[in-house]
């Protein structure tokens, strides 16, 4: 074998050494050779930029294709304008996508283990708030990611939090948009599934969950259906956000019980209805299924009613009812009785029709719109006029549980007919709502009230629709749910794509389409495609770029749990190993391109307990932590101290080794952890 | 209460009305109002088709900009031409990506339970893959996936099956490409870690794993660091495939004993070196690392040496050797000692420059091209020299272990000074080939030797370089591992973004970008960047779209798991729940919108089993079943039948309900698990 590796240079045809590239030099790696460029350009030839008709061509684009590849690139190296939040339905994530290229820029786990980020495999990050948060006795290794709210100050994105509800469970969970990560995870007392009913009120006093199915009250008892109407309640909860750290104070929370319908999607009022939230249902026969039993289906047990009910709820005056002493404490939350909510005028209903679904109210937060999946119209209330009648309590009579219900004729303002199945609407700056027709498959827009219309259209009408491919559920607008929504770009979430996208199997992405706004005054124009295979997101919102200001590494130490100094952080050099009794315990560094220590020694059935920080303050230099065979895995961000703590409880020679390619000798990032047989020690002669 | 519905159409300005959709009509729910269109186009407005240079101008595009714009897009309802399946990495999943408009279509899981696919969350389908997929003893629920390998028949991609490894656990992993669900992971035996050694055999003979760090033989034994050279040992592994199911045979699988080094990249011969395959290695040098108890980091020790060795297997030989016998059966796998390798001629090494990372067969088979981190060339090894050198017996000693070192200087055909840091290399067909620089994050193209360069240039030449951004890992050419790549596109697949895109947290995505090979006889022209935020790919494999047949849905009643009729298939009408003693066994069914039976009665402490029939035939009509608090989760494809096995453990009223937004009464598909309390029933007076 040659001695002189240099010496074979003069096999081939290029003969100029540029010499070897130093060890010691890679050891340290930071950045050797890294070329930082702008723009997206560069490369060997000469761009096409001249020849635009000549690639259009030999691609097949027409002119609107061309058009809406303009509109929608975004060149290598320059940022999206929006970012989009998108739950990840059963998957149990969120997703960020970058608009309008519409490319997904992170996944962040949820309420489902997830390894690339480390979230559930061993750092305790992630399994403490996995832990803290399944109902006591349950193991919840899943949600159903429904309905995202962005934090808002001033009815406006803030760009500080994100809260997202499990609707298989019952539960919400708090994002810190500092890190991107989830923070904490919540059972909602007395609540077993949600579905739409979460929000975030103008300047983040609550975080909104209602009840999709009631379950047996209080919760934790047994009742049969044949008791469903005595014995099953709803739940509106009003769940305190902390101002310092975003996450949910319970002490300072509260609900309110409610009838056994099912609550559905809900908003918060703003502007002229800010201390109000509104909840539309359905199922107001109160019907229990049982096809097996001689009943009728659900779907058509719940659909007798030509009306349902949105639930109007007062929640700065529900505050005063809580302060005055007004409730039960019921499995550690204050509730405020269905009865005391009445005679306290917390609770309201407002006859809704046909199967309804979306409520969403408008920018200036007077107008109410409400969709009904079996009725061709939008239902348009005016919350002024909703003032009105209860002051002159102007009901027509009150449900089966004692609620006052407001007279439909009094508070309705308009209605416009958009077409067959009408779900969700959202609004521009200019007067405009936009519903999602599911069986029409397209958006229609029509005018609100004169008072809002700046188009000099004519209100209360349908002034545009565009077809979308296939079934839409939610739609979104940028800066949709604010006070003042930005008119550039609707997305429209359709459930089924179809013949879109090539096939991937019998289960297909769903389909997520762009349309341009052309600021709210001309018609709709859709722009491109967006396949949406990793979850079925249910609905997202949508927030200006420039509002986040995420972390690019953390200070030294970091826990991520607290966002503050770990009390185990190890600096370079410091690393130590300490044995007491069964226990090792291990304070070690990651450094591109080692651990220290690289050599564990334990004892078959010892407690190991690692503190690793990642020494890194440059941006991208993650390092990962896995240990082969032991289900550990852990993302590392720069400056980050995870803390694992586990029983050794298989002998073995398990390498660990950096899981992210963080450098040219990433590869021999690795070491042991030798773990001696307990056996063979005590089996020795 | 208004009575009548209809009348309050009278109020607001649109007073037509369609009158109310009927319930009954919803309630099979089968695509009304579907409006299935084409292309992209559509929408409210005139396209903008005219006025391309005002679109460009208001988002500040160059002309640079607009041309790759046009090079990229893929119109709404416009397929893409090839489809690219990219390992996640220590997600545990796989990506199934469109190109060239860089859209994940789908998310496969894989290694990791994933319940929007309901994968490993209570359906008999993953469940059972994931539980025979853990190695005895453990309860492994992810992986780091690396190197996707999709099978072939001749050389080329077959569109057939899709494998990959665990790099974490010694695992692989078999994906069906008629319905792109895993089917199957195996725990290779006698391998603990794999990088990079898997390849699919040019007639999908053998699937190909090796180990990455040696380990204590036989697996499952215990030796400590000391005993490194005499105890542990890595393994390449042949594992059959059934040419009917694509799954691994293990009775006919085997492997062979290796030394101990980090046996690393391979690929297998083809054309010309069918029957062979090479695997190259680092840390020849043995070195344990053990900073902490005074040693050399590992990155230093296992960089001492000028050159490691690139293995070279004759796998038609060794099949020989095992259908004569000469091997030894060890945890459940045949093995070939390496001292039977070395007599039988299987196995030689050849010395490979500095820290050698990847290893790549050109297509006609004769260039085995290898890539030293440290070294700036990529070394061009001539098979057919090889095998000159073998029959002379042209070597230059042997290892420590007494494998035969062939001469350097005998097998070399050429060096190409191609930059700092070359790692892996692809071909086109024009007799190129192109490396990624890790260090200078770039892309090198070169040309092979003469008699298969077929532009004129000068052979063993670098011709072209392009930036990329940044750090480049592997990158991957259109159908680029086959004898005959499309010389279309390139991706290189970046392990850091830094300035690429707006920050997401301290973890950031990655970048892929789409570079045209302009046929492979032009310079490279970077065209798009696209974020990789759901995981750490390693490299990509890319097929021709038309090349996949999947099936868009299943044959009634079909299991997923064997592909055939399922015994429990349940046709609508033929609902039925059955109790046999604590057991309650249901077979039931899903279509739009309700589950039959609907209501379930349990006592707390019953098994329950479940059979569940999606009696839908449509494409997309897919339906999920979630139990509320009870951590069930499942996909039911339309036609496909799944099986639950639980225990009522937890006492009360659990709602279940469809996860797929199926149609317009979707939410009221839900029913209920009523578990009676054991407690309350012997409580009661």
């Amino acid at each position: 074998m040659p001695e002189d590796w240099g010496t074979y240079r003069a096999v081939g045809t290029n003969k100029r050494l540029l010499g070897v590239i130093g060890v010691a030099t890679l050891v340290l790696g930071v950045a050797i050779g890294l070329v930082i460029g702008g723009g997206g350009g560069g490369g060997g030839g000469g761009g096409a930029g001249g020849d635009l008709g000549a690639i259009a061509q030999a691609r097949g684009l027409t002119p609107e294709d061309q058009a809406h590849a303009l509109e929608q690139f975004v060149p290598g190296g320059k940022y999206d304008e929006y970012i989009m939040f998108a739950s990840g339905g059963q998957s149990g994530q969120v997703f960020v996508i970058g608009m309008p290229s519409m490319r997904i820029l992170k996944m962040i786990a949820v309420f489902t283990p997830e390894p690339w980020q480390g979230y559930g495999y061993g750092a305790d990050w992630g399994d403490s708030i996995l832990a803290k948060g399944s109902p006591p006795g349950e193991d919840l290794t899943w949600g159903d990611t429904h309905h995202p709210a962005l934090s808002e100050t001033g009815g406006d994105y803030d760009g500080r939090w994100l809260y997202i509800n499990d609707r298989a469970n019952g539960r919400m969970a708090m994002i810190d948009l500092r890190d991107f990560r989830t923070k904490q995870i919540l059972a909602v007392p007395n609540i077993s599934t949600s579905h739409g009913g979460m929000f975030v009120t103008p300047n983040s006093e609550y975080v909104h969950v209602s009840s999709k199915f009631p379950e047996p009250w209080p919760a934790g008892s047994y009742a049969d259906l044949s008791q469903y109407q005595e014995k099953y309640r709803g739940a509106s909860a009003w769940l305190k956000i902390d101002p310092n750290t975003g996450q949910i104070d319970l002490q300072n929370s509260f609900e309110i019980e409610l009838p056994p319908y099912s609550q559905d999607l809900a908003d918060a009022g703003k502007n002229g209805s800010y201390g109000w939230g509104f909840i539309g249902s359905f199922n107001t026969e109160m019907a229990t299924g049982g096809i097996n039993e001689g009943g009728q289906p659900l779907e058509a047990g719940a659909s007798r009613n030509n009306f349902d009910y949105l639930h109007a709820i007062n929640w700065q005056k529900a505050e005063q009812v809580v302060k005055a002493g007004k409730y039960e404490v019921m499995n550690g939350i204050k509730v405020i009785r269905l009865q005391t909510a009445i005679d306290e005028g917390l609770i309201y209903l407002i006859p809704e029709p046909k199967s309804p679904h979306g409520i969403d109210v408008s920018p200036d937060g007077d107008y109410l719109v409400v969709g009904g999946k079996l009725d061709p119209h939008v239902t348009i209330y005016s919350f002024k006029k909703v003032q009105q009648a209860i002051a002159n309590k102007d009901f027509e009579g009150k449900d089966p549980f004692g609620i006052n219900i407001l007279k439909f004729d009094s508070v309705v303002a308009g209605q416009v007919e958009v077409g067959a199945g009408p779900l969700h609407t959202q609004f521009d700056s200019q007067g405009h709502g936009y519903t999602s027709l599911f069986l029409e498959s397209a958006v229609a827009k029509f005018t609100l009230g004169e008072d809002v219309v700046k188009t000099g259209e004519k209100p209360f009408t349908l002034v545009d629709k565009i077809p979308v491919h296939y079934n839409i559920g939610h739609l979104a607008i940028t800066e949709g749910d604010t006070v003042s929504p930005d008119d550039k770009y609707l997305v429209a979430l359709n459930k089924w794509s179809i013949d879109r996208y090539a096939p991937v199997g019998p289960l297909h992405p769903q389909n997520f389409q762009l349309i341009d706004l052309k600021n709210g005054k001309g018609p709709m124009e859709m722009i491109a495609d967006m396949p949406i295979g990793v979850g079925e997101p249910h609905y997202v919102q949508i927030i200006k770029a420039d509002k986040l200001k995420a972390w690019e590494v953390y200070p030294a130490g970091t826990d991520a749990l607290t966002m503050q100094k770990s009390q185990y952080a190890t600096e370079l050099g410091q690393e130590r190993v300490e044995r007491r009794g069964n226990t090792v315990e291990v304070w070690g560094t990651a450094i591109r391109s080692h651990f220290n220590p690289d050599v564990i020694r334990v004892k078959q059935g010892d407690r190991v307990i690692l503190h690793i920080t990642n020494a890194e303050q440059t941006r991208d230099a993650t390092h990962g932590f896995a240990i082969s065979n032991y289900n550990v895995q852990a993302s590392l961000e720069p400056g980050e101290t995870a803390n694992f703590d586990f029983v050794a409880d298989k002998a073995g020679a398990f390498n660990f080794y950096c899981t992210e390619f963080c450098s040219a000798l990433h590869l021999e990032m690795s070491g042991w952890l030798l773990v001696e047989p307990a056996a063979a020690a005590a089996a020795a002669p």
